[in-house]
């Protein structure tokens, strides 16, 4: 009976569970949490402060009860503090601050990722409770709502406009707060093109949000009435002043690697826990996945690239190898979507910059162009703003990014853009592809074969 | 300079024009048009019927005035009569009845498919005058618009319940006609399995479609107040009879060979025009694509497969070839879509029964599951019928078929599938991808890969 232990609640530590239990039911799976939310989609906390979701309970992939019923023990407010590679034992601490060492044949490291806090004058000082938030937890989640019940904000600034900004400015429209989203890159958005990206601003600019662009935040502090003041440089150099109810600062993650350093394992790219293919870090018997651990990309190598879907993958895939198994990460290809009120912005592999980054000797074009989702007969048909990316040299697709409508089906579309680059297809294989067609749905090429053609016409 | 010529307007032959004139925009290239309706969207006639597309000519994929300026010469209302394959000179017929001959270096056949008429006492004899119709032409679909605005009919019979028959049961509901439909075989949408055709039953019954399968049309008549009997054998073997005022026959086309065949090309199987992957028929000189070509499957080797997607594909390749190209049509996977009121049904790849026909040693077995749409804490989230088909032995997929509701996004899922399928993987493999994520779109395990994992579950 192999004691396998995974220390993270989310979605490495439980998927690592899982498929332990799956694949041996008589094994012995727990799992350390260090506050109380166990298997908790944070990918769903905009919707949860935006009213679309409640209790906040329905957040939970599956609830305490779910777990317990496959079979794994859960520890819930017990943090790993330390651990002993070569006893291979776990020391946890429980809520009321006592220590226990817990035996392990197998331990897998999900301790995921926490936020950035920026180098912002006077934002060390500030928290929750004087309305200004990071947003990364459950417990940050509370928090925020806390904040909006009791303060009742009328304005915000949000610090950030990536995945989470983005889908934050939705949320507090949604609750009726002004807000005004503030981006120190010259465009929101900034894991696509800028010609996309500003599709996304026009998108928020039509739904009252404030954008500032080019923007960087200096200093947050309190007034004497409570609200807070955000100073910051504008694009043009001058000084940017808002007044607001509420703070909102999301501008990353960094890998939270201390349990897994002290113990001695040997960091990577960006400061994450180095592990193989195999989700193995440098310590026998220790295991890491998730946010923590860098990230193995299908076409840069070795990166660090944080994703909900890529810690699942991570996690299955140590928590088989934990069991004596042989799988390996495939890898990623950095596929992400994100919706911005009624409008999707998807990528999958890698834009210009990125591939002449990975030095594989490519010659990165890109090609814009912009397909109807559909016949453009049958009503409600959309034009998908599209960009391929491929390799002048041998024709390989290296890339491809869509932002359109909601009803575009942009996120599947860029599946298969993922399908194929997982394969490494050429960006003229692309209209080999058997597509489904129907006209209320797309069109006898489909938009993701119309964008490679595009592409080929310039460049093939 | 070259002298390319395209019999039929329809996918194949334009595909076959448009891509002879992109690769060489010095070649001479003729397309020969039967009707006055070169590039016309036949998939999109239920739409016009339906009423939603207006007027008939947005039907055009491109219009004459877009397909001059390509430099292609477009003949309408001429007849190709014979090819002279060792002359290489085509006998065309215009609307005058004057014979011309017309000097080629390459040929390319888009016949197409014409409706086949079943064998039904009385149907040989109705007309569309008297309110029966076939439908597959351009020409059908004024045929049918005129009897629906003469006659305003309440009430139709329309025999079939494929793609077309469907598609045809929503237009005339919404044009407020009540509809009966008739399939010979147990189930509606006889291409997919017999448990995701009765969503698709339901979701005509939910709206007013009566469907009457296992029933067997024997005959059609006029009764003297003009209106249409219609005479069946019902499931139970009783005799079912309904009097309507317009009756639709679809029940499915064959290949229109004439042409090629009488110039001596070797047919194969069904019927259809043989080529090989290159689109060369028996006939030196002779290209021919589309509905009146053999399919290459990637599964199944070759068969007859009449899809416009594939017809785009094979008529680009065959332009490509004529000009002295060498491209290989890459094969097709069936992959197809319908949707139908709110449904959308499709499937891609072979179901068991097609993958045990193809005697390559597989032991299909199917596994049905139901993953959401996307996370069901984000409003809107629907249950996806999923059956995934795959080799018990060596894990091998082989097939997929999603049924859902509109918003799930089932045609863009299938396609992932697609590409899956066009790559060899595993049933497993599907898990490796990388596909997209947020919660109002999809799970961090999207559908796609919950629903291989269910099949691995059971057969992996």
């Amino acid at each position: 009976m192999t004691r396998v232990i995974a220390v993270g609640g989310s979605d490495a530590g439980i998927s690592a569970a899982l498929r332990a239990l799956e694949l041996d039911p008589a094994s012995e799976v727990t799992v350390v949490v260090a506050d109380a939310y166990p298997n908790f989609s944070i990918c769903g906390i905009p919707y949860y402060i935006s009213g679309e979701v409640a209790p906040w309970t329905s957040l939970a992939h599956r609830t305490a009860a779910d777990l317990a019923a496959t079979g794994m023990d859960v520890r819930v407010d017990t943090r790993a503090t330390r651990i002993d590679p070569a006893g291979k034992q776990l020391t946890v601490q429980g809520a009321d601050g006592r220590s226990e060492e817990l035996a392990y044949d197998a331990l897998v490291v999900g301790t995921g990722a926490v936020s950035v806090r920026p180098p912002i004058d006077g934002l060390a000082d500030l928290r929750p409770e004087q309305g200004v938030h990071l947003l990364h937890s459950m417990g940050d989640t509370f928090g925020l709502q806390r904040s909006i019940e009791e303060r009742q904000p009328a304005s915000a600034v949000i610090i950030g406009a990536g995945y989470i900004g983005l889908e934050m400015a939705e949320a507090l429209t949604m609750r009726g707060i002004s807000v005004t989203q503030i981006e120190a890159l010259p465009e929101v958005l900034p894991t696509v093109d800028a010609e996309l990206g500003s599709l996304v601003r026009d998108e928020l600019v039509e739904h009252g949000v404030e954008v500032l662009t080019g923007t960087t935040v200096k200093a947050v502090s309190r007034e004497a009435d409570d609200r807070l003041r955000v100073e910051a440089t504008g694009a043009d150099g001058d000084t940017v002043t808002r007044l607001v109810d509420l703070v909102l600062v999301v501008v990353g993650v960094r890998p939270d690697t201390a349990l897994a350093a002290e113990a001695g394992a040997e960091l990577g790219f960006r400061g994450a826990i180095a592990v193989d293919e195999w989700m193995r870090t440098s310590l026998p018997g220790v295991y890491a996945a998730g946010d923590c651990v860098v990230t193995h990309h299908r076409l840069l190598g070795t990166t660090w690239l944080p994703l909900g879907t890529t810690a699942h993958k991570q996690g299955r895939v140590a928590g088989e190898n934990a069991l004596g198994g042989d799988r390996r990460f495939a890898g990623s290809l950095g596929t992400q979507v994100v919706k911005v009120f009624d409008l999707v912005a998807a990528r999958t592999g890698l834009r210009e910059h990125e591939a002449l980054a990975a030095e594989r000797g490519w010659t990165p074009v890109t090609t814009a162009s912009a397909p109807d989702d559909h016949k453009a007969y049958y009503p409600g048909a959309t034009p998908i703003a599209a960009r391929i990316t491929g390799d002048s040299g041998s024709g390989l697709l290296l890339g491809a990014q869509l932002v359109g409508r909601r009803t575009a089906e942009i996120s599947k579309r860029v599946d298969t853009y993922a399908t194929a680059l997982f394969h490494g297809m050429s960006v003229d294989g692309v209209s080999d592809l058997d597509l489904s067609y129907t006209p209320p749905l797309g069109s006898p090429w489909d938009a993701v074969q119309a964008a490679a053609q595009a592409w080929s016409r310039e460049h093939g």
